[in-house]
């Protein structure tokens, strides 16, 4: 019986059911971890909603104070799944602390402040890792391998979407979601990080960006009533793009856009070879080699199964289909791992930095109307 | 908090651990169930085998003698999950005690026996269920849906199918599947129970059949080698059927289907509408509505998620997508809502006894070459 | 400049336009043609009709007067695009005469109608055809293709379609359709015939048929009012098949499957490979192929294009697409190159008959609800 | 019967055969035309090409002396399907004749040329189009229906695209395509032209344009053999756009994607809905509207036929399928109707006019690596 690993979860709200979820599916799914995942903790802005907290989720204490959890000695690992601008504080010190520590994207509001806590992770000397687990879908991890092993060739041009519709409607209500104060920044924020870390992984790194941003519902109404209040942050945002390797891309992401569920994915072709993701349909890849007989080539529709990387942890036959969840028990399985000595997460808080260094270029190249290095 | 349900799995295999991990999975998910479902014990052939069973899969006891666990006072739920020919004894036995069952497919070899089992069920005035996990899938539930409130009028015809391609290649070595000592029959009672529950469930009952069999690959050589053996069950079955309301329809199940992999849906037309499913893609159900204009009017790809049943047990947004885990916690929280007095569960004993009725008269109907009536 | 082929088209409806809508443009699509095929005279029921068809379609004469035109020595071929109860008398004077005929489909009205006309038009040693260009879609071709070079392996089960929804409305009127006195049959007669002729195609002979019909809608209101009358033929046929090579299939016809438009196709699995086509998609075939590397395999969406049989006589780019027209002029272009000596037509008097053949065999098997043989 | 229109063809090459298609069809397909077309003369590089192509495509006369024919009497219309840089030269005699003219894209090399154009022929009065066929196909006819009648909304953001993969391989030969020299341009003149006009049509003019263009095979041997030869026009063209009505925008045109054949459409995104088109499957239109009930909305695949614009002109059956030929049909057809005062062609040389302007600032744009506005 291996080790318990303790596990601290800051935060009580959605994702954090969503890592609560992982973590009690991880051990069953997954055999011959280092470590025996324990959901030992989980905190919340109060001490009532930690309790509450802890009794839905299944944890064997809660609290109301981040830092004393934290810092507790019974504590291996900190997950961080608060709101966006306390990031900072409780990551910096859990890693003062010593924890391994893995926090949900954006790691932090700046690039200069993922850099910090990189460094500071680094000195450290602990596994850190920033929840992008989208790209840990065994069809992203698939189409890396085509790429790694050549099917693709040179890449040419990659496109990456994330496409979604619940602010399309204009009369839907004002959150915190449409306010700068509170969200920081709109889809480029949001969803961005996630796109363009699958383009970081599969087309390489940014060089430079142009792009621009659309609020297509200025004003909304609070879901009370009352007056409608402006909304400041963008709704959509597309930006052209180079990549240090040559090839050229263009990433659009909205959540104003009918029909566009969760419509998160990309296309990218390369000289010999194509790959297509839509993570609405993500137990799929769509793959075309340029090898097939011309007579018989065509996009393939490959459904992912135990032949591609993490599709055998969970299922034993192709297209019994997993789902976002199962991504997140990748996430965790990724860091168990990694603490325990065996490998490396995909994801650290290099990745987390170097999305946040992408918006910020798209961001200066909306505001300055000019293409814009990427800083590295 | 609520008390606790203790269940105990009775089979230590592949689909124990699927079960394991939606009950670990089903408190998280699920606010406000009537109990909290324990993993308290699980029974192996032997206790060696059981204990490290009840390490992987998170129990708090193991087991090597089922009778003692179905008997064991301190045991709410036996959950059965063993090979087919060990059900009838073992629900038996649990029903005798008392105990609320939920079995595996098919409820037993026979359909006499499954009768047998659903009375002995009704008289112990227990929660019974039979693991028809398929049609829990939110798309299913919502097609159903879709018929209960006149979308799709009158039903015309059904056609279910589930292909597969596991056993194409006649190079792949014998296993228990291919023998009629082992596994009884073929595909017809492997994948047909599930995909005769989609018919039931939308079409309504059966009233006749006639169908024919295919052993395509008539012997396979042992995995360690040697001379080949006599394949004995059918790789394909398929028939023709009418059912009690009118409609007819046509039910084709195969293994050896290059490129299906788990291709397992149905199709309905109905005198208003149509829907369509395919697991391979279980998040989405296309539907047809004719009442939409003339020159707008086509298929609709459906994304399943909160607006959709049980679509919004998992996650808020569609498209972010589940699996077939996820219809395993849908099982689970209908037995346990059952057990605490909130509703019926959907697959009762009752379905798989008719289930096994309807796969009993294809078979006499491929034996006598003629229409067969399906008993009920 | 090839001598010129006079054609007589007989018959003023709407399958005429698409027959000169094809002759028109066949001698432009296609080079080296041994005749240069001229619109040269057309028949209706009146000569004032025929004048206008005459003009309309762009033929240098006109008649109303059938028998006269099949005798005009300045005629090469006749082409029958009559009701179907008038096709046995028109062939068999045309025969007769010595010309060369293609007739739709169907051929006659029964199987020993069809037989006659097969054996008069071999007693007379001319080129005979019938309408069965579906068939000679790129896609379909192809997938012979893959059948012939052992792509796909032995065929092991083949499902065949067409549905549509032009009678899903019970309010839409009666027309001569749904009578039997002018339609001879429902969908079995008026579709059936190109599926069955699929299957053939690709799947080889039937051997014995197991069938069932419905009427859903029993009766209609004349589209000028009045008193509903009965429908009495079928709206929905299906059978299941056996066929002499092994393969077992299933063959589904209705007009009363709402949103199903011209869903006409095949889906058919082998030992090795696998082909599905959809006439709603008719440049494309999907084709799997079990040879493909494990971890990236799926089915193959192929765009036809020159690469593919029949695929170069339009466009040069794959994906330009081409559509119901340009199969009759690829059933023209055979016709024209049989005459010419160059090559058979696929579908010949033979083809015609076969699918009565079977068509008599479905219809039986309803009567007596019993497995049919088909005769040969 | 109506009066015959004498057409004069200025070209015999490959797009000669595609128009001459049209013209032997458009007469059988469609009642009521003004006049009846006639395929007068054809003109070539040679009298001999002239006469050769005559016979093959069915023209009355032929010739090798193009002026003669502009200036010719006897005809009426000068269709130009001659190489781009011919293009200015032809017309403007063509126009200086008083002929009605049709002219294939591009309508001449500069913007300063189409304008040149447009003047004299708004000055001769006659009707004047540019060939850009591609909007007539029914589904974007019915895109724009869609937009026009509300269902759309507010148009949020557009992607048009047009992915080839002739030009994939490196190892295909040098070809006049890839010389600037002969070709003028790479992508971005070649399909460009196309998808910007579905951008106009769609989504209204274009404000300001900022793109990037790459060339992703330098060097290409020709077909015989010997040295490689620079390639100096793109491969690929990209950029991204605003359009003067608010919504955003992205085009990429490409020959080098492997697997993309012919993927040519748009995805548009309204306030209230969505379309998207690919000619892969130029026979659909995919249409969300965000007033179908929550449970049952997502993206119909429409399939075109009488009930959508220009659907009707062909088959009366919904997914009988036209392909790129009937495009052709339809662009006759207008300027056949408009020549005889039945409305206006779509496609005017003003269209030919706006498509050039938007080339030339994207081609300003990669220059100066800046945002740049479009001229009009």
């Amino acid at each position: 019986m291996p080790d318990d690993l303790k596990i601290a979860v800051i935060g009580g709200g959605y994702m954090a059911r969503a890592h609560s979820v992982a973590l009690a599916a991880l051990p069953v799914y997954v055999d011959d971890l280092p470590f025996q995942p324990i959901r030992e903790v989980i905190c919340d802005a109060t001490g009532d909603l930690a309790a509450e907290a802890a009794r839905r989720f299944g944890y064997n204490r809660s609290s109301g104070d981040w830092r004393a959890v934290v810092e507790d000695p019974d504590v291996d690992v900190v997950d961080v799944v608060l709101p966006n601008d306390l990031h900072l504080e409780v990551v910096e010190a859990a890693l003062a602390a010593g924890k391994h520590v893995t926090c949900e994207k954006p790691l932090a509001n700046t690039a200069a402040e993922c850099a910090h806590l990189l460094a500071a992770a680094e000195k450290a000397g602990v596994v850190h890792q920033t929840g992008l687990n989208w790209r840990l879908a065994p069809a992203v991890q698939q189409a890396r391998r085509l790429i790694e092993d050549g099917t693709i060739g040179e890449i040419r041009d990659f496109r990456g979407f994330w496409l979604a519709d619940f602010g399309a409607d204009a009369s839907s209500p004002m959150t915190w979601k449409y306010r700068k104060e509170s969200a920081g920044s709109g889809s480029l924020g949001d969803t961005g990080s996630h796109v363009i870390d699958f383009a970081r992984y599969l087309a390489g790194e940014f060089a430079s960006v142009v792009g621009l941003s659309r609020i297509h519902v200025p004003e909304r109404t609070p879901a009370g009533g009352g007056a409608p209040e402006p909304v400041d942050v963008e709704d959509d945002a597309a930006f052209l793009a180079e990549f240090t390797g040559g090839a050229y891309g263009y990433v659009q992401l909205t959540r104003s856009s009918p029909g566009r569920k969760n419509h998160c994915g990309f296309e990218l072709h390369g000289s010999k070879g194509s790959v297509v993701f839509d993570w609405e349909r993500m137990n799929e890849l769509r793959v075309y080699d340029s090898r097939d007989a011309k007579d018989r080539q065509g996009f393939r529709t490959v459904l992912m199964g135990p032949a591609q990387p993490y599709g055998g942890q969970f299922w034993r036959v192709p297209g019994y289909q997993i789902g976002f969840g199962e991504t997140k028990v990748l996430q965790f399985m990724e860091l168990v791992r990694a603490i325990g000595g065996q490998g490396d997460v995909q994801t650290s808080f290099l990745d987390g930095l170097r999305a946040k260094q992408v918006e910020e270029a798209v961001e200066a190249s909306i505001d300055t109307r000019a293409w814009t290095e990427v800083a590295r």
